[in-house]
């Protein structure tokens, strides 16, 4: 973003504050439909609808096509039935799905009949895939060629598909009965002589499965640096493509979900400043209450020790740092896993490494800040209490390391996001068990 | 990954474990280089030297490449002389700089040295701009055109260039002193016929400067669904491209570092499985004792009030329920506004806004918190403690998501990254002043 484009966001925002709508669009005009997209998702809903209805029709296809999927279903509702069928049947097939996700029953059903067949079948397929597959995210509009073409005829077949492919850079190779047997780049196409055949020059096939997770699939791709990735049913049959760029925005859902659900709240699935408050309250509130309860297991433990607890008051004085720590060292562990499975680097059949390694991380940690608490705690509080929050140190990391590491990947086994296991639900377990070993291992120590 | 990759990995990590080493070589000529990439990245250094030295020559620059730097680093000491200078040799030019960061600065000057004059200029070019800038990670390989060109022409100069350039896909336009002047896809020069001039067909171009910070310009690379990014100088003359695999991983990278730093970690810049446990202690043990010092203020705050803890133990019971549901609404706030600025959805400027919605925010969870803490706890506990949590719920609430919502901004606006301003460091401060604002409110409500 340069300087330039946030100085133009500020007049428009500025123009639209003070109702001054001419000059608003006037100065949309001169944005990119990324820019005028950066705009729209800074507005509450009702200024947005506004703008959008500013804008020149042939930039407002494209704004709309780049708009999250909850913000068209919201433009959808403000727009006349005519200009949304129109914008609905200018879509790409794969962005047509996640609008009629956000649509109601009604609304998607009118939409779907009013598509001329050919579209409405290439929409209909996507729609048949699972939620959150890859069916649903890849295009069915691609080139193709087979094996015995020639380079020179591929060319051809390639420049008649210019318009409505999603890509011409990578095309798949399919056999008469339209499995897929290769890939071919353009590059390659280029490379060659016209005559000859596409099977001296293609590439192993690699594909995922229409039915295989989107978010895995985009990882693939990323990771095999792919420009495509063709997309097959059970008999290897060709079914779609997937871009890099459709894959890019798969990660970043993803990675939104995954900070979102680590931080102890659901993913708002809007741009923040275009998310009203009880929007935002809703997306935490559940997780904020679920977390409450499961600390309130800390209120009775203490409620145990109180006893305790009244003959030696400053014991409490530790109980902040202590369980602080803990959640820190189990966050610490959580988060590296959790990073770790989403990259793959680490597999759930690797979960009794990963306690080994966090057990050992998690032991030297602790033995490192409980010689440290033992001296200053020792030095200001005296020997006992000093050892008692030092031993407590040296046990609670241990126990958050290896819970910490191997909680996520139990999440994954159990098919729930490992992100949801992450942070706040493991600070507010390690709260509750390490108040216990604090107490258990005071009362061993002072004799109380 | 499919379950046949997994079980090639399985019998690969078997053999070497039991020091089958042909039999190991001979599985791993199966695998595909990305999938040879993903068993080197479970092991350990030593194996992973042994393993490598096993691969057919073919596969072994493919495989080097697809590493991450901190294990080329290490591969480089495993290896001879003049292996070392061939691989160095064959890498692209923008591949070869973050190996050169990894390498002692002795062994990088030799390697520089032994490229042909050629090479070590566009290497030297690379090494040149700031570190985190997208100039180290540009590619200075690209094909150009000028407006003048007649697209015929265009397509046999792309032609020429088809081994060497990143990507010929996206294909920059410069005049004759290589000033950016526009950009044309490969889909653009074959839709247009061979006698139309370039300037005809070329679009307005859109460029980063070298010295951008490289997670700002890989992220402009995915928003805009580009395939490749021209990046200029400060007279706009074209100095290298970033494509959008090479964008990929630098928002990779960003991601994970995103992700240990909210988990109060550093980023441990190597696969979980290939990381040392003392690499994972270090990147854990001085944000944990950062955070046991700024923990240790909660021992001072709860000194300060040890006579009123004195006077009813009872309060102490609900220390870590009212620190912990302060800290998890913090970190609720830290961890949406640290994404949204990452997605450039949240800008600086926008922190009074950020401001006004997390108070709002708070505010709302805190008072829907707070009454129903004070209806149970003024049920098992009295009115009067009752009293004091509900309104310590609401009060650390409000606090809590406008200094989380906050806490991010701030550090962007102190070039730190966001991230570690987050989760933890919003822990600790919370449990700190939110203990003051609970026996202060205690004092003035039991009036003691």
């Amino acid at each position: 973003m340069t300087t330039r484009e946030d100085d133009f966001i500020t007049s428009v925002e500025d123009d639209l504050a003070e109702g001054r709508l001419t000059a608003a669009s006037r100065t949309l005009a001169g944005l990119s439909p990324v820019d005028v997209i950066d705009v729209l998702e800074r507005l509450g809903r009702r200024d947005r609808a506004v703008l959008y209805r500013l804008l020149p029709k042939d930039v407002a296809l494209e704004v709309f096509e780049g708009l999250d999927p909850v913000l068209q279903g919201e433009l959808v509702h403000a727009l006349q039935d005519d200009e949304v069928a129109r914008l609905f049947m200018d879509l790409d097939p794969d962005d047509r799905v996640p609008l009629l996700d956000e649509l109601p029953a009604k609304v998607a059903h009118r939409l779907l009949r009013g598509l001329p067949q050919h579209e409405r079948d290439m929409t209909s397929a996507v729609l048949g895939y699972p939620q959150r597959s890859i069916g649903r995210r890849m295009s069915p509009e691609y080139a193709t060629t087979s094996p015995g073409t020639t380079v020179g005829d591929t060319l051809q077949r390639i420049r008649l598909r210019l318009d409505d492919a999603e890509t011409i850079y990578t095309v798949p190779v399919v056999d008469h009965s339209r499995r897929l047997v290769g890939v071919v780049s353009l590059r390659d196409v280029l490379r060659a002589s016209p005559g000859d055949t596409i099977e001296s020059v293609m590439n192993e096939p690699f594909a995922v499965l229409a039915t295989a997770d989107a978010e895995l699939a985009a990882r693939e791709c990323a990771d095999r640096k792919l420009l495509a990735l063709p997309v097959t049913d059970n008999e290897s049959r060709l079914v779609g493509i997937l871009t890099v760029d459709d894959a890019l925005s798969i990660l970043e859902e993803a990675e939104s979900e995954d900070a979102a659900r680590s931080g102890g709240a659901e993913p708002l699935r809007r741009p923040y400043l275009a998310t009203p408050i009880t929007a935002v309250v809703r997306a935490r509130v559940v997780w904020l209450l679920a977390l409450a309860v499961g600390a309130s297991l800390t209120v009775q433990v203490l409620g145990v020790f109180e006893e305790t607890l009244e003959r030696m008051v400053v014991l409490s004085l530790f109980v902040p740092l202590l369980i602080g720590t803990g959640g820190n060292t189990g966050n610490q562990a959580a988060t590296t896993i959790t990073r770790a499975l989403a990259l793959d680097d680490v597999r759930p059949r690797d979960v009794l490494r990963v306690l080994g390694r966090e057990v050992r991380v998690g032991l030297l940690l602790g033995t490192l800040l409980g010689a440290l608490g033992l001296a200053v705690v020792g030095l200001l509080y005296g020997t006992d209490i000093g050892l008692v929050v030092g031993l407590t140190l040296v046990a609670v990391c241990t126990l958050a390391a290896s819970v910490g590491g191997v909680m996520p990947i139990v999440a994954r086994k159990l098919r729930v996001d490992p992100a949801v296991f992450s942070n706040p639900f493991i600070t507010t377990f390690i709260d509750a068990t390490g108040l216990i070993v604090y107490f258990l291992i005071a009362r061993a120590v002072l004799g109380i």
